[in-house]
């Protein structure tokens, strides 16, 4: 079919553009040109036509894309929008974090329930939501049909809450913890470092540095 | 000077390469070769040779590459263990994660202080650090010569709190805020989307589901 033709590096770029789409539209702006898209997301007019093209964009020659259409277009490649489940195993500050974070409600991707080991956060009520046992996981799983995993454990358990939830017929696995966890083909797996950002941050900082 | 020489795509890879090679230590494997690499990090072997070459790799043929003199290497191109003095603006979750997480200090990241608006929160202590208000930004930085600003607040003040940052000193901007922010040249700018890896992640949830 033709999103698996979607090379990574424009999968990649897909967010952005979504992103870029939904503030046009909260703008009320309903057209934009390649090369006005071009100035305002800092990216080469012809590679935004490129990469538009790969899945049928609907650019029109001196008239421009369709903000809605684009970017609905963006949405349904992406999966934003289609509704998933999901849980946090791990209740630390980045497990409360995203919990708290209700875009991703409103985007279709519905946090359940949230898992933690510790007895003293048991219980505890975080947004609309109280923390459950870890011994609670199976059965809940059981219950519930869960697409995605997140995980906000000690790095050294990373690997094995991965297995468990993949066992336990996650699809989709969404990491945190600051280490690569791995699945069998057929699972999706994401791993999030934010030290990354932060490295690359530091390496600007010290080229400008150079170069002032 | 040979640093600047280095592609974009390298810089993003190298953290990748640093996590790998800390790992490495960690288990006291002194050298590695890049097929091995190749193999534990799911890149192709010549890209990784070509990668390493860009700043003058130690790789000897059929020797290998010494882990801990290639990860001196990579962090000194990182900026990593260099000393940094950075502020977070906004204490909400993502401001108080960042806070908790002791690691940044560790490899020279230090938070010296966190600022918020919300005059509930001034004065509570997370970590090591209370949270202080807002107005006592301008004179704090006066005192302190703080190199990076972290930007947590909501989205409608990231760029504001962004200009002030720079206008009172920092070099760095770390936004966490889900709205690009820029600054003027020779201020060097991350924006970190969380969402996106998770958009990422239903893509290719979406690809497997439709292969298998």
């Amino acid at each position: 079919m033709q999103d698996s033709r979607i090379s990574d590096a424009v999968v990649h770029r897909l967010p952005k553009y979504y992103r870029y789409l939904s503030e046009l539209e909260i703008a009320g702006i309903e057209r934009v040109s390649s090369s006005r898209m071009s100035v305002d997301m800092n990216l080469n007019a012809s590679q935004i036509r490129r990469d538009l093209n790969c899945f049928g964009g609907f650019g029109q020659q001196g008239y421009g894309y369709q903000v809605n259409r684009l970017k609905q277009e963006i949405m349904k490649i992406l999966g934003i929008g289609s509704s998933y489940k999901a849980v946090i195993v791990g209740a630390g500050n980045i497990g409360q974090a995203l919990l708290k974070y209700r875009h991703f409600n409103d985007e279709g991707y519905h946090i359940i329930a949230v898992f933690d080991a510790d007895p003293s956060v048991i219980g505890r009520r975080v947004g609309t939501i109280n923390i459950r046992e870890m011994s609670e996981l199976p059965q809940f799983m059981k219950e519930n049909k869960v697409d995605i995993g997140i995980i906000s454990v000690p790095k050294q358990y990373a690997q094995q809450t991965a297995d468990d939830l993949v066992s336990m017929g996650v699809r989709g696995i969404w990491n945190f913890a600051p280490v690569d966890v791995e699945a069998r083909k057929g699972i999706s797996v994401e791993n999030v470092h934010l030290s990354d950002s932060l490295y690359i941050l530091s390496y600007h900082m010290r080229e400008n540095n150079e170069s002032y």
